[in-house]
C-alpha cells in the first residue's frame, strides 16, 4: 500500500483470476472486535459485482448475510449474474474463507443492479436536519474501540453510546449522527454501503446494557444516482437508525442515509443477534 | 385438490425428487395481473426450506428477489444450506421456470433459520391499534381485481387504494389494514410471509396515479415464535406499510405486521419498480 491509496480502497481492493474468482484480504484498518467491520465486508462483496465484466447498471438493492466469521487474511469472492433482463440484473455473491484449512462460505449476498432513468421523484422521509455539523464541532474520538471506528469521523446528535451501562431501559432506540471518511474520500456506492453499518447495536441503547451482539443480515436500497453521489463528494452524511422489535435473540432496525443537503441517498435495514 | 385443502396450502405445495429438487406449480387462485402474487412466490420459496430434511431452526430472515416472470405452470426450487452453525443456518434458494422451452431463474432468495431462545424482549413499534376490526365491519370486496385479492379478507383503515386517479400527490404514503385468509387458516411462517406483500404499490397512493409498478425485492424479519403464531391462529393481522423514497424508477417501503393483540409478528421492507 502506498501513501496515495485510501484505507477504504485498500480494504475493498480485489484481483480477478482466470476463472473469474475475485481475491481480496482483510486489512487491520477495518478490524472490528471479531473479524472485519460488517460495513467493509458488505462493500467488498458489492465491489466484486461492480468489477465484474458482465455487470449491467448501478447498485439498486443489496442484501448481505453474515453467515460465519471472516478470519484475518485472504478470501475469495464468487459473483454470479443469475438473471439479466433488459434494464436489470440479479446477482448471487459468495465470500469464501479458510477455516481450519477448509474453504467455507462466510458471507452471502444478493445484489440488484439496474439501468435507471429519471422519473417523478418524491419522499416520505424528509431529513431531520441539514447543512452538516454545527461550526466548531469536531468528530468524537473514542478510546479503546476497534480500529474501524478511527476510519470515520462521527458526530453523534442523538442516541450516542450510553456513558453508563446501568440497565435503565430507553423508550426510544434512535441514533442519529454525522459521518464521513476520516481521510477525505468522495462518496461512491461502496462507501455508501459501509456507511449503512456504522450504527452500534440497537440493543445496547435500548437496554443500556452491553450484551454480545452482531449483525446477521443487512439490506440496503440505493436511492442515490451518480450525480447525487458526486454532489455529496467528501461531505458528511446524516445517518439515522431506529430499533424496531427485540425478541428471542434477534432485533431489527430501520435506517436512512441523507446527504448534507437533505437528499435521501439510501435506506437500510438490518437484523442483529443478541445474547440473553 | 380436494375440498379439504386450503387454497394457500394448495399453492405452496411441493414435492421433492430423488435429486433433492422441489417441484411446485402456480395456481389460478393466486394469480396477479402478471404471474402469481409476489407473496405466494415468497411463501413457496420459504416452504422449500421448511420442507428440507437438513433444516435447522425456524425462519428468522428472508430476502426474496423477483428477477423475472413466473409463467403459469410448473416450477423447480433448489434450496441449499450453504452454512450451518450451532444455532443458525444460511440458505440460498432459486426458483427455476421454463421460458421459451429453456429453464431459467425467475426468483432468488436468501433465508436465515435459527434456533432461538427466550431473551429480554422490547419494542420500539407499538401497535397503532389492537383488538381487530370494529364490530359489524365486513371485509372489502373488490371488483375487477386479480384473483389473489379474493383469497384474503381485507379491511382498510387508512391509505386505501385511491378512488380517484387524479394525480393529486399525497404527503403521506402510509396504508394500514386488517387482513386474514378469507377461508379460515391458522397463521404459520408461510402465510405470515405472504401477508408482508399484501400492500398495493406505494407509488399509486403517493401520486394517486396508477403507473406500472411491481415488487423487485422484499425482506422479512420474523419476530413471531411458534407460541405467538399459535395464539394468533385464524385472527386478523394488522398490516402497515409506508413508502420512503421514490426516485428514478424505484421506490422502497417499510412495514410492520402485528397480531390482533398488538404483538409484533414481522417487520418487512421492499423495493418496487415503477415507470415514469
Amino acid at each position: 500500500m502506498t501513501a496515495s491509496v485510501h484505507s477504504f480502497d485498500d480494504a475493498i481492493a480485489l484481483s480477478r483470476d482466470e476463472l473469474g474468482n475475485f481475491h481480496g484480504r482483510t486489512t487491520p484498518a477495518y478490524r472490528n472486535m471479531i473479524g472485519p467491520f460488517g460495513g467493509i465486508t458488505a462493500a467488498v462483496l458489492l465491489n466484486a459485482v461492480l468489477q465484474h465484466p458482465e455487470r449491467l447498471g448501478e447498485p439498486t438493492a443489496l442484501t448481505v448475510n453474515y453467515a460465519g466469521a471472516v478470519p484475518d487474511g485472504p478470501f475469495r469472492i464468487v459473483a454470479k449474474p443469475v438473471r439479466t433482463n433488459r434494464s436489470s440484473q440479479h446477482w448471487i455473491v459468495e465470500q469464501w474463507v479458510l477455516e481450519d484449512g477448509q474453504e467455507c462460505i462466510a458471507t452471502t449476498a444478493t445484489v440488484l443492479t439496474t439501468a435507471r432513468k429519471a422519473t417523478w421523484a418524491g419522499s416520505d422521509i424528509p431529513a431531520p436536519l441539514t447543512g452538516g455539523p454545527a461550526a466548531g464541532i469536531t468528530p468524537l474520538r473514542f478510546a479503546g474501540v476497534p480500529p474501524w471506528f478511527e476510519q470515520f469521523d462521527m458526530i453523534p446528535l442523538t442516541g450516542a453510546i450510553p456513558s453508563q451501562w446501568d440497565g435503565q431501559e430507553h423508550s426510544d432506540s434512535t441514533s442519529r449522527l454525522w459521518v464521513r471518511h476520516a481521510a477525505p474520500r468522495a462518496l461512491d456506492y461502496c462507501s455508501l454501503t459501509a456507511a449503512c453499518d456504522v450504527f452500534y447495536p440497537r440493543i445496547w441503547l435500548k437496554r443500556a446494557l452491553r450484551v454480545p451482539a452482531g449483525t446477521v443480515s443487512m439490506t440496503i436500497y440505493f436511492h442515490a444516482n451518480q450525480a447525487m453521489l458526486d454532489s455529496t463528494g467528501t461531505g458528511y452524511l446524516l445517518a439515522q437508525a431506529k430499533g424496531q422489535e427485540f425478541r428471542d435473540n434477534y432485533a431489527d432496525q430501520s435506517g436512512q442515509i441523507w446527504s448534507q443537503d437533505g437528499s435521501v441517498l439510501a435506506t437500510t435495514h438490518q437484523l442483529a443477534y443478541f445474547k440473553e
